[in-house]
């Protein structure tokens, strides 16, 4: 079958692999569809940053040439003798994380973590197969579109519980990527009664409008960032989102959020940061992080799309052909704003 | 009446000055003891820091030259016209934050705070007139030296609140000064079951012993601090106090903190730190900061001390004459460590 293969840097290549055997505990989905995340992007402009290369990971025992692909969905086609709780032709939305499993499930990651389709071959690829620890049932209504993109769904329902937000707060969300709109989107799920997000991008900006934010702040079009959030909500913001990833974000969640708000940081920041803790004493403002999400967490995120509280479809941009990986999936993302998530269709791709 | 006057950096004065007239709300207080405090010492090196000099405090419209002092306890010995709850005899430990109290309690220092002894006439002085606003009641039996430490007590019970630290917890302390030993004390309080204080000095670590620390790691003599807590503390730190005011510690309180646990920055950092968000995420903690302490918090400090739940006397190493401020009180503090707090006895000093 064709497959997306990480080779190294700037060398991803659309060919010809085999799937691997199938173990007793996996299934072979059939992939539906497979979405495209920043994470690919690094791996492939300045990678590896999590793909094993020189030794197997630990957690999965392989190493690249890694097949790449974590957030995706499909339809069960062979299951492992193993395999009681999935049957042929069950719809599954797949859950990357593999973590060591030796603490509870809300803190699990914390002991270190592994992606399929980053340490062990993933979802670009007509096949997958997956240990039944990592899928979950979907009902047979359930858009396999939407399906794939539960991953980057579960990351923001995660970092939004990580603000320990309750009803009816205000949230600002400082960058419109696909985390920063679908933040948008999980924090109206969860009764935020005022969703700001700021973006240079008039379109990113939009299309968080179109996913649950209120009001947006076009960082590029006004002259005092901060100001403009405290005109937008006088009564104070509860909690607020670093999607966007640099020191002058970072400041300015510190600097708008309430005493004892949470600043959950969700992008992975590639250097320090300079933090003034006399600021932060001053502003009473405290510090989270968010990483992937619980087994839990997983589920949440399954179910409140599945009831229709969680509407995820608008994030997807485009959709293409495993053939124009390269060309039309991953590359746009780097200079086309107006892309929040391409998925591949896999299932035009034999 | 002599008085400690700060004029200046390295310019404390012990000097005649006149009590400032008695306002409706306010009582003279016939002072007992008053506690040198770390910011005394700063405003003597590096001042002015906090103290008002070119223009008036706005809260309090004073400027130096202004009596120190914000730590002491006495006996009311005067009350202006508009004072009910106070009468001539009573002993009171004085609260000397001064807030615009616009906002709730809980969050009204984060509007901006001054301090009686800093931004006004203060505590090192046989007399001193505070706004009942600043006063606490205390049993005839309540020790006033014991008083005279409520101050930093309330810093300690605030930050304790910050680390939303659940019965039974662990906690590890980082520096083993006045707020440090204060902390041990408060976490015991607390209920927390073991309270590990880190430092470089044995002296230090004795006292921390002394006030409610169950373990402690003299940094000097260890190879791995953070090796050293987890072997103390196997199943890891639920929450951590950051009272060194150095990198270093810092990070190791990021280190060993568990998931979810807090990291209360309590010291004072003059300049930005370097945060490396992505070691905040691979270990979960979240930053959280304390700063002074509420109205309720100091209420609540008194009543822990009258209870007995809270002993705060084993802090007071020295108690000293006015007339010996500079050379018994306040240059010790910067080159002995055995030094924690010292109280002037104000009823010696006239």
């Amino acid at each position: 079958m064709k497959a997306a293969v990480w080779h190294g840097a700037k060398d991803i290549r659309i060919e010809e692999v085999n799937l691997k055997p199938l173990a007793s505990d996996e299934v072979t989905i059939k992939v539906a569809y497979a979405g495209i995340c920043g994470s690919d992007l690094h791996e492939y402009q300045e990678g590896p940053v999590l793909i094993p290369t020189t030794f197997p990971d630990p957690l999965t025992n392989e190493a690249a040439p890694i097949v790449l692909g974590h957030e995706f969905s499909g339809v069960v086609e062979a299951v492992g003798p193993d395999v009681y709780d999935f049957q042929v032709g069950d719809h599954v939305a797949v859950n990357p994380a593999i973590t060591k499993r030796e603490s509870p499930d809300d803190v699990d990651v914390y002991d270190g973590y592994s992606f399929i389709g980053l340490s062990k071959d993933g979802g670009l690829a007509p096949y997958a197969n997956v240990s039944v620890q990592n899928l979950y049932h979907l009902p047979q209504t359930f858009s396999l579109k939407s399906a794939a993109v539960m991953e980057p769904a579960a990351v923001a329902v995660q970092a939004v519980k990580e603000a320990d937000l309750a009803f009816g707060q205000t949230v600002v969300i400082f960058g419109a990527g696909p985390i920063g709109v679908l933040l948008a989107e999980v924090a109206r799920a969860a009764g935020a009664s005022r969703i700001v997000v700021v973006d240079l991008a008039e379109v990113r900006l939009q299309k968080a409008l179109e996913m649950g934010a209120t009001d947006t702040v076009n960082a590029s079009q006004v002259v005092d960032v901060e100001q403009k959030i405290a005109q937008i909500l006088p009564d104070g913001v509860d909690a607020s989102f670093e999607v966007a990833g640099v020191q002058e974000t970072f400041d300015q969640a510190v600097a708008v959020t309430k005493p004892r708000g949470f600043v959950v940081v969700v992008s992975i920041f590639p250097q320090p940061i300079r933090l003034d803790i006399r600021e932060l004493m001053n502003a009473g403002v405290r510090i989270a992080t968010s990483i992937a999400y619980s087994r839990q967490t997983f589920q949440q995120t399954v179910d409140l799309v599945t009831n229709g509280q969680l509407k995820v479809e608008p994030l997807i941009t485009s959709e293409i052909r495993l053939a124009d990986f390269l060309k039309k999936g991953l590359l746009p993302l780097i200079d086309n704003p107006s892309e929040e998530k391409i998925l591949v269709n896999l299932t035009k791709s034999k």
